[in-house]
């Protein structure tokens, strides 16, 4: 079967629903960490590979991957998704005037915060899409996420489990335009192997990795103003990686869009239908939001594009994702 | 000078503000690294560090030094100091009751979350504490931290920094009972040092480490209820080691413990005045609300305290202190 | 049947179940406004009632019978229920400093809240309680309250509808010792009688009024403490006042305490079960944390207990209850 | 002098400071009732104000002014101002389920929200503007609002002062073209009393009442979407006004724009000076984002143009401003 045929077997443009059914069916790992498992692809992280990480780092380079949490961000609203509201409740200025009823020339400040826990660098945790009903390892939607938070898959799960080897795929840079791709353009299986391919021995993805996936777009609406970063456009993966992200073993995958996959989707009529494939059904970890692009510049001056990668979510009690700061170390 | 005689010299019990502004003048970063510095201590850490920290890697464990962000959790409002809210914006069982609007049996669970930066785990950034109405480096108070936040050292100043040696001091299994330390017990530089001579080599304390305090009050909360935690008596580090934390050139201290620091303080009238030494004057990263134990677990176990130690805080734009999920790997 | 059987008869203790099915089949205002109703009880207020109300006020004393919306109220957090966290986003000591921006002297104070709903002072929307799976008027629970609020019979409906005549039945100074009743104690329909009878002819309660209970409780938490006022034991409305809140044709009813009904509850292992009566099949508007103290000391001095009463809920699209500031006229 | 010579003495478009100066000398109630007062204007309401304001009602048809406080607002974000967030924490859906462990069939709704007391309709309290640096009465503005909230003149204050006789001048039915003045019309006191005068007696303003402005501002944004209704151009009050405002002896003033002014303001480089001297140097509440449309229907249908208002804040202890349903009976 030719590329193009496989392509055109995993998608039928005008009935997604039989696309992601027959997807769903093919690349699956409902149990095959055990019934009561709750960390998915996580499982492929291992000691060796933690290991393997530490071993990555020669210069001593540290990069943060996050993008600022910030009030002007790229939320608009969608589904309750706004931008955070950091406030404070004590300041210098208030210090400085004495009007804190502390004693011995002491003075403090102190800040509350409101977000999404999607506003802005996130981990999807496994509860966060479901699949016909059904969330990962097959359990029903409603009996793992209900208005008290993921009672079974919450974030905090996977607090101490994500250190590992990571691996920057500068596709913007490797198939791009002044290392930018196109809004709309769908990230193939073939695109990532030949990025792989391009940037060199560094790059071959092994079980346990974390992926990071540059599209430039980041870049770009840094350059020109969010616009519509917050669920318009944008270059991602395809529908047809999926294959790939099961095959591949990897334990997550990052991107510098808003979602992951490429907008508009490739279905008619659709709403990011891989994120049906990847969490729900591969138990895959999915980073959205992130900036690889201090570390993509590193990565491109010396061609060496792995290294040590300590994503850290927050343990918010029953959470089905969590922001996070990202450390790259190489 | 005896030790006593050293101590009382430091602490004049009814005089704490001749104490500290002693203890300003002795120890005191302002201009070591330049006028515009916004990193205090950060500064000790260097891509030379970062390697040595990585070369600590052995086993491969990680462990989260985080407590969990929780509603039930021990704060109880002073000072607008609440638990963390988490609530949902979407749910599973909304994605099974088809109510959600999205095609393809799409399905998705959101969350949201108000919460004070120093709910639980965290780091205090340079402008949480200020001095006679000086913030770190000699500012004005006032010029740093206004009513939209901390406008020289926010937190996210610090976003790819913190990763570097760790070095856990576990002076409740070194010199309580049990394993804890009593509350009200002021761990003197001499309690540090014995401590540090029981573990052995590995908790040589050098240039740009972070030192993790395990004083074994956290174990006791979390079999005994929260009680006091937040704010009450608890075992901390004395005045007395303003010296010791000024000559040792660490990056960064955290504890198990609400506020760092000896509860009740060490004056008459006081409230918390090594803090007002150690972040203003030194420019020293405080962590407060670490949970060390299962880390802790594993050092008595082989004799091995040091580590590699990502502590990453979320690069939230003005804030002065950030949560985070320490990630110690060994 | 004596008052005594008839009490009995409504509740059996040991099954709360059977006896709130049989109220809810007895007392019942499903389908009386049409099955497209979203007001419930509220649609006996009408044009000519206000005309009525409107007639009380003869001094032109106003009351505000709210509590304070503070973060030392008596919220615990059960069920994420916290006490309003207030924070400032702008203050005049920023203003005064000269650090705002803004020109010709021109200073700005501004804020931000974040609260539950049912915090302090308010009313219970028609979407609160469900009983046995209903919404008010039948509807099917699921269809009415979603993660995206209430769908149906949201706070927002009730916007224009809350003035009407009130009553305050001060039951703490009519059979209360020094004017409080204890916690426990459950107010029956001879409670409320016997009240009305010692009023006087002003407490004649009439199609449309809505209800102020004064328990006496506030009072007492007020001089000592919270305490448990948050969902502990309380004075409030027997299950035994179904019959006569369904017969007269009140439009609302408020009280002084956490919960309305009286705590314990007066069956075993029960929780609210008048709520499960009152709101979704009477489609009653039941008022929470209500301060009637100054309001009920006048009316006291002057022997009149009606008043004009505007409660109007804030018209927070989709809530299912409001914080109110309900104003007393006389 | 002329009208025109009047205004030009007012304005002088390139010098607000001195504009503002000079008006905040002329128009000042500062002392006018004590040096501890907190009410500034409402001090003109009194009791018999509120039997006017009752004696007003005569069909009984209520209205509420609020607009929706809802998630799709018009806030953008401005110094932190969104719209609200409103999210659950049990609902419908879950009730039905049986998810929520309460006993016998009883189901429960509850919510949460984070808002900007200024984000839909409200009063601006009295320590919400300051001008150079002081706030009313004189105070020192450091001194009012801190961190910890209004200290002296919090919402609190007014909690049950807000009843009285209103007035609606439909400016924009008067004087507009549709019933709507373009956005940039700065409505004179020329234009008040042309309005009045169309109205009829029943528009007479007297000591005490609140005006209610209508625009017609947002019935067009109703209309054609929010575009730029938070903080761009608007038609509202003339700085002309300033001494009619002073001179009228209204308890309050509330428009169907965002900012009571019209904007862009009448002076080069200013921000909202008709504030500076309507909230610290008069005293007087300001209500912003209110709906009349409803209101403004009824009154042109016959005429009638004044209805008791009870427009009631939420009592948040030390807020400069509150969220608020103002029911207008007539």
């Amino acid at each position: 079967m030719t590329t193009e045929a496989a392509k055109a077997s995993l998608i039928q443009r005008s009935d997604p629903l039989a696309s992601i059914a027959a997807a769903a069916g093919q690349f699956n790992n409902w149990g095959r960490w055990g019934e009561d498992d709750v960390l998915g692809t996580l499982n492929f992280i291992d000691a060796a590979k933690r290991v393997e990480a530490a071993a990555l780092v020669t210069t001593g380079e540290a990069f943060s991957l996050s993008q600022p949490f910030d009030t002007n961000g790229p939320q608009k609203g969608w589904r309750r998704r706004t931008n955070p509201v950091h406030t404070m409740t004590d300041t210098g200025v208030d210090a400085e005037r004495g009007n804190q009823g502390f004693p011995h020339g002491f003075g403090g400040a102190d800040d509350v915060i409101a977000m999404p826990l999607q506003c802005s660098t996130q981990w999807d945790g496994l509860g966060h899409i479901f699949d016909r009903g059904k969330a990962w390892n097959g359990r029903a939607a409603g009996d793992v996420v209900t208005s008290e938070g993921d009672l079974v898959t919450g974030i905090e799960t996977a607090a101490a489990k994500i250190v590992t080897r990571g691996v920057l795929l500068d596709v913007g840079r490797a198939l791009g335009v002044d290392g930018e791709l196109p809004d709309g353009f769908a990230i193939t299986p073939e695109h990532l192997e030949s990025t792989i391919e391009r940037q060199g021995t560094s790059s071959a993805v092994r079980r346990g990795d974390i992926l990071v996936i540059r599209t430039g777009q980041y870049t770009r609406v840094r350059r020109e103003g969010w616009g519509d970063y917050a669920g318009g456009s944008a270059p991602g993966l395809s529908f047809t990686t999926a294959a790939w992200l099961h095959a591949s073993e990897i334990a997550g995958i990052a991107t510098d869009t808003w979602g992951f996959e490429v907008r508009p989707n490739e279905f008619e009529g659709a709403f990011q239908p891989l994120h049906q494939i990847a969490i729900p059904n591969l138990g895959l970890f999915l980073g959205e939001m992130w900036d690889p692009d201090p570390l993509a510049e590193a990565c491109a001056a010396d061609g060496k594009y792995d290294f040590m990668l300590t994503a850290a979510p927050l343990p918010i009690t029953g959470a089905v994702g969590s922001p996070v700061n990202p450390i790259a170390v190489r």
